[in-house]
Formats: structure tokens, C-alpha cells, sequence
């Protein structure tokens, strides 16, 4: 390798804490990776990754496991609470002392924000977040973009919508923070009143002077955008059932809406989605959302034998 | 090999999918399993297998587990609803296309009838049921019949009852139907009158020409036959907690019944047994039901190489 | 190997099942284990190891898991009752028996007294207590004593305190035992009344002639003391929650407390703790319970090496 691994025993809490040229490091690491989704390469052979999932999840901790098994690693944790010494009254702390003590390397999932920062101050082997609070959900992002730049060759210069629950949305709220490490050539964000985007995400997007607006529907912009990032709009943050409805039914994906914009225009979700994109739009042109979720191998694949130091040379990565 | 494997990329959805050839080959192949139980054979590593077990299961999901373990595969998956995005409101199809993503061949338990051929209409890869709805669990009919097989030699002109809940267990359908690839030389079908087998069932067993009687107790027929297929009969069946009562007693299955039939009158039951059979049978000549379970290990062995084309000239396997 | 190896094959049901010279054997094998303890060696490839946790935990079924795995096992399993079929009604016999007859041995949880001891006559294979009923937890005592071997460079001659629910605390009574096959210069058992030892073990504790004695208070001998074993005191164990809260408050350790005490003074806790450990403990030298927990892995692993008759030769081990 002729560069230095710039993710070599880094713990991933935020997007933020990488630069474009690591994640596009990433990305080409990502790409040697694909090569071996169906195969297994013993790469990280004699490596324990514990996957604590103290919120559940099915795509990120099964594509984490699936990338971690491919590469040779053994994988211990635990997908819920429920069966953990958490329901004894264990500190969060000392169960992450404990998964640093057999383990070499720990996924966080947590429903706070800062646990994966907090986890990464306890541990002495890398925290990588799978996933806490409102905000941060690094690894989607990095998915996310490196479906984006598998898709149109590039992240900028292009127009994207992010399209839902903006407010309480990690995965949304991430995915535009890593779109500020490019250049975007203008972010949408769409979402209902009671869902916009929170203050320190504007307050960022300003700061950095990424081109944006807030607008209330995606008719409004449809004809402009290249991508659509859909994020599900959960019923319980509206307090009256009817608002939720309307809102519902007019953050739909339609095949009709999708018609009225340019050719080659693709939508994501980082899902699971309900019915935020109608079925019929599945099996369209538009559909970038399920390439996306298998991604998610590839890239993980990437990031664990990056952050663990594995020998890439004996795969043919050649960085 | 000689003859071409007839499971290559299969997906295995109903035992009525295959033929009495096809299963005289799993069984071939089940037995040089055997010599390789307690062992690690590395025929399948490099594949990912997903158990995508919607209902819970020990046995299946521990059996199939082992299996794919001992033949060098990884696995993923959940093992019931709670800790994934079904939870959430994700359609069934989108979890399979995930599990599509991720694995190189998906195992699904799912309540509902058809979910498993629905699975194998979405994934790419080969869908294998382990048991869906109320009559279909193919894996399981495979190790019964491999264990008749392995007690009698056969499974041709002997005489059978299976016994029990054969109007909503799907393993007691399931054997009935593998009966019909082969030829018993009769079928008792014994059940109460409210768990009687399905009419598709029965209508089935006279298209195909198959001997069978219905009938109300086992005591009826206990001279003539040589297999017995116990299921359990579930309480909740029964409107008239009473009647639950007095039908339990009459379908229990005690060493005193039995030693009024063949002298080598062999008991099989899919498990998990709750009191249909009495406790004094289990340590007797009559109990074939823990070598049955003990059964599915190489039998899914067996299954998981063929589906996904491992070499089984590697492990002496001349077929 | 010139010592015969006293674990081969054993169940491993409570900790009076083996003499002071296995564990120094034992101890022997886990000091080797260190140096693999981020490694992986395949001295167990082949063996499928079962865990039945019948009971949630946390800390020792991962330390198990990553012990087997380690080693080159497999794993197979469940973390909780919920998806079993013990659900349906299943016989705890008739689990065990499944688990032996897929796995190569077979690590049981459960909250009855006595149920390790059952499995381990129902299976064939290895049978190891991961902690049952109120009295033994083998494996826990093995890492506690290593751990005092390891702080001290003995297990004689010291003075313990045993702190806590030693009623009900399993941990707390199989370390207990654990010292009998030692020379203690004394035990002190504290605790409040309705949580004292139990009858048999004091009994046994004359019996074998140890040098003890029942306190109310730990700062009644902490001048004495080299290691502290504390444990939980449990909320549901008091008819009145205010007994309880008066209880918790005498029996939390402090700083101020332990700065009483002797300057090598160590504080053990199977862990998971809740608050009766002040948390300015945990950075103290006097905290030893997290590096007694990491201990786990190693004892684990040395512990299902020599049950499986692993060739421990190939790792370096001579014995």
C-alpha cells in the first residue's frame, strides 16, 4: 500500500470524523471487496467482533455479521436488551468493558445519543456506531454515498432531495452530513414542519455553505433532483392521527412522481421502508434502495479490515 | 458423480416437489453424512446461509445450524420477530430480499401457508422451507422417511398411523405426503374427529391411489402396523377445554398399547413431545423419535451440500 | 502430556467435583490460553459446542462464546427460553437430549437447582454448569480462584471476605467452596441476617475444618482482609424495600472503606454490579473484577480444551 490506512485502529462515531480522501480510500476498498461477497477471505481470521445491539436491527447487524464472517472473524454479542445483564441493572459501561475485554473490536447500536462516543472513551479496542441517538449513523452514510458514487460515477455536482423525517432520522441526518464532505451541487430537504431538519444540521449545512433549501414537498422540486433520499416518517411523533395521515399519503413515492423527473434520477432508503414508496416503484429504473441495502456488505467488509489492519495486499487490493 | 445431483440450486418448498429418486439420492448422500457428524468438513465454506425463522423453532433451527457449522458454512439470522424490522412494519418480501443480499441460500419458518414459496419467488438464491403454514415442512418428511428407512431397511409395503393433529400439524401432512412418493402398504389416518386430515389431504392420497383409512383410535389398528407417527394435539384446538381433555387421553401412547402390536413396532414423532407419549416408552425398543431427531443433522447435511453444489467427491461420496 | 489429564470427558457440575491439584492444573493450561486470548487456534476444530442458557447472561455465556471460538469450535444455541421449545412445553430432558445429540458438549444455565446435574445424566456427552439454582457456578469460581492466583501468586494463606447475598448469590457460594480446596487463613462471611450463608454451607465450611466467621459489617474486619468478594444484594430478596435500602447503603463498597484496609487489598464481583461498588472504585488499584472478568475467557478456554481432549502439545502446553 502507498498510502497510509487512515482508518487503522480509528473508532467510527460520526461521518464528521473522516475526511473526503478517507472515504473515498474507503470506497476503493469497497470496491476490491465486492469481489468477494459470495466467497470468504480468511483476512481477519483470529478476530473477535462483538455486535451489541442494544436497539434491535435486522440489515445493519446482519450485514455487519455477514461482513465480518466473510472476512474470517468470529462474531459474539447480543440483538436486544432483553437477554443481557442491561435488564439486571449493568451500567453501559461496564457491559463495554466487558465486550472490550473478548473482544477486538465492538459495534454499537444504542437508542442515545453519544453512546458510541461513550463507548469509544471506555474501550481500548475500536467502537464503531451502528447506529445512536437522532444523528449519527456513519457507516450508512458511507453505504449510502458509495451506492451514490457507484451509480452516477460521482457524489458531486449532483442535486439531491432528502425526503421525510429529518428531525428524529439518523440515518437521514447522516447521510446529509457526509454529502458536506463533497460537493453537492444543491441538498432538497423535504419534510413535514414537524420534521425538519434540527437547527445544528441547517446551522452545519450553513456554516459549510453547502447549497440548500427547505421546501414541504417533493413535486416542488422533483423535475431538478438526480437523488431522492426516502426516509420513513414514523406515526408516533405526530400527536393527532389525522396530521399523520396528510403527511403520509404526500411524502408518497409514486411512479407518477418519479415519471415527471429527469431520466436517470434513482431513489434510496436506507430501510426497513412501510409504505412511504409504493411497490410498484420496486421494480422501476428508480429503485436504487435494495443495490443500496447489499452494499452494505462491501462496504462493511471494507471498514472492519481497514480498522483491524488486515493484510489487503494478499486480496489484490492495490491502494 | 455419476448421476446429476437433482437438488443443484433447488429451492425445496414442498416434499411433493421431488421424487421417490430424488430422495433415494439425499439418502445416499444423508448416510456418508454420518461418518462426518461429529466432525468439521469444509465443503460449503465460503457460503453465508440466512435462517429466517419467523416462529420459533429449537430443533430445526439448532439441526440446521449445525449442519451448515459442521460442513464449514457460516449462518446468519434471527430466530424469532421481536429483534428485527418486521417489528417495524418491513414487508416479508423486503426481509427476503435482504436476507437475498446477504446469504448464498435462506432457511424460512414462517406461520403463514405459502411464505416459503413466496420467499423462493423473490430471492435469487435457493429457498429451503423449514415448515411453513400447516401442511409443509419438507426437511422434516425427509428425516422421517431416512429414519424408516435406516430402522426397516425400507419404506415400501409397510404399514403406517400417524396419529394426532392432522388437520393443522404440518409435520404429520408433510410425512402423509412423502408416503405417497413411495408404497405403503397402508396409511391409518388416526385423529379426533375435529382434527381429522385436511380434505386436500385426503383427496390426494385417493388421486394417487394410495391405501388409507381414517379412523377414530389407535387401539383400532395397533396390531397391523409397523410405523407410528405421533404429533402432538394442541389445546388451544379445542373449543370445549373438556373435550381437550378426554381426547388427550385416548391418543396417548403408553407401553401397554404397544406391547400389544408388532414386535418391532417402531414410534417416530417430529418433537417437541409435551405427554402424548408416555415418559416409560422413551427408554424402550419402540422409541425410534430421538435417532429421528438426531436424524436431521446429517439429512440437512445432506440437503445444504447438494442445493449449493459442494464437492462431495472430497468426502468420499461415490454416487 | 505427563500428567493425565483429570478433565477429560468430565461434567463439570459443581466446583467440590474436582481437588486443589485439577485447578492447579487447570490454572497451568489458563496461563497458556493468555497468550492465544486474541488469537485463534484451531485446536477444537471439528467439536460443535451447545449453549443452553436457560437463564439470561450476559458476561459468561459471550466469555464462553468467545472461549469456543477461539479454539476453532463451533457454537451453537439459545439466550433464553422465549424461542424455545421448552415454549411448546418441551421437557427439559427431551432439550438436553436434543442438544447432545447435535453438539459435542453441552454448557447449561438454569435457574433450578440441580439442573445441571440432570443434563449431565441424560447426555452422553460433557456436560459444564454455567450456573444453576442458588449454589454452583463452577466455571465462575475457576476464573475467581485464577484470578486470585494471578493477584496474589497463591490462594493459601490469605483472608477473604465474602460480601453480600450469600443466601442466593450462586457466585458468592461456589467461590466459597472454591476455598475449601484451598488453605484460607479465614473467611469472613458478610452479610446482613436474612441474607447469611446457607445452612449446608457452613456446615461444610466446619466440616473441612476452614477457619470462618459470620459478620454483619465489612468494616469490621477490613483491616484484615486481602480480598474482598463482593456481590449483589437484590432488591426482590426484601419483604420491606426499606430494609433493603438500609441494607444496600452498609454494604457498598467506598474508597474511604478499602483506604482502610491493607495496601494489596483486591476487590473481586462476578459482575454484572449495580451500585453496591462506588464507581471512583473502578480505577483504583484496588478494583480487580474487571481483569477478573476478562479471566474468563482464558479459564473457559483452557477448561473445554482439556474436557474435549484438545492436543493442547500443538499450542505449546507442557504439562
Amino acid at each position: 500500500m502507498e498510502k497510509a490506512n487512515p482508518f487503522l485502529g480509528r473508532d467510527v462515531v460520526s461521518i464528521l470524523d473522516f475526511s473526503r480522501e478517507d472515504l473515498e480510500y474507503l470506497f476503493k476498498v469497497a470496491e476490491v471487496m465486492e469481489r468477494f461477497r459470495r466467497s470468504k477471505i480468511e483476512i481477519l481470521k483470529g478476530k473477535v467482533i462483538a455486535l451489541a445491539f442494544f436497539e434491535p436491527s435486522t440489515r445493519t447487524r446482519m450485514s455487519f455479521e455477514t461482513a465480518a464472517k466473510r472476512l474470517g472473524a468470529d462474531v459474539i454479542g447480543f440483538s436486544s436488551v432483553e437477554a443481557t445483564s442491561i435488564a439486571k441493572g449493568e451500567s453501559f459501561a461496564d457491559t463495554i468493558r466487558m465486550l472490550d475485554a473478548y473482544a477486538d473490536l465492538i459495534v454499537v447500536r444504542h437508542k442515545f445519543e453519544g453512546a458510541a462516543k461513550f463507548a469509544s472513551e471506555i474501550a481500548v479496542n475500536p467502537v464503531v456506531n451502528a447506529g445512536d441517538g437522532k444523528q449519527h449513523h456513519p457507516t450508512q452514510a458511507m453505504l449510502d454515498l458509495y451506492t451514490v458514487k457507484k451509480m452516477f460515477g460521482k457524489i458531486d455536482g449532483l442535486t439531491y432531495a432528502v425526503v421525510g423525517d429529518l428531525r428524529y432520522g439518523r440515518a437521514a441526518t447522516s447521510f446529509i452530513y457526509g454529502l458536506t464532505l463533497f460537493n453537492p451541487r444543491k441538498i432538497y430537504l423535504v419534510s413535514p414542519p414537524l420534521l425538519r431538519a434540527r437547527p445544528e444540521v441547517v446551522e452545519y449545512l450553513r456554516k459549510k455553505g453547502v447549497p440548500f433549501e427547505e421546501v414541504n414537498a417533493l413535486d416542488e422540486v422533483i423535475e431538478e433532483v438526480d437523488v431522492i433520499y426516502v426516509t420513513r416518517i414514523q406515526r408516533e411523533r405526530f400527536p393527532d392521527p389525522l396530521e399523520y395521515e396528510k403527511v403520509k399519503g404526500s411524502y408518497r413515492i409514486t411512479l407518477d412522481l418519479l415519471s415527471r423527473g429527469k431520466e436517470h434520477l434513482k431513489v434510496l432508503h436506507p430501510l426497513p421502508k412501510v409504505d412511504e414508496i409504493d411497490k410498484r416503484v420496486d421494480n422501476s429504473k428508480y429503485a436504487a434502495y435494495f443495490e443500496q441495502a447489499a452494499n452494505g456488505v462491501p462496504v462493511r467488509m471494507a471498514l472492519l479490515s481497514l480498522i483491524l489492519g488486515a493484510e489487503l495486499g494478499k486480496v489484490g487490493a492495490d491502494l
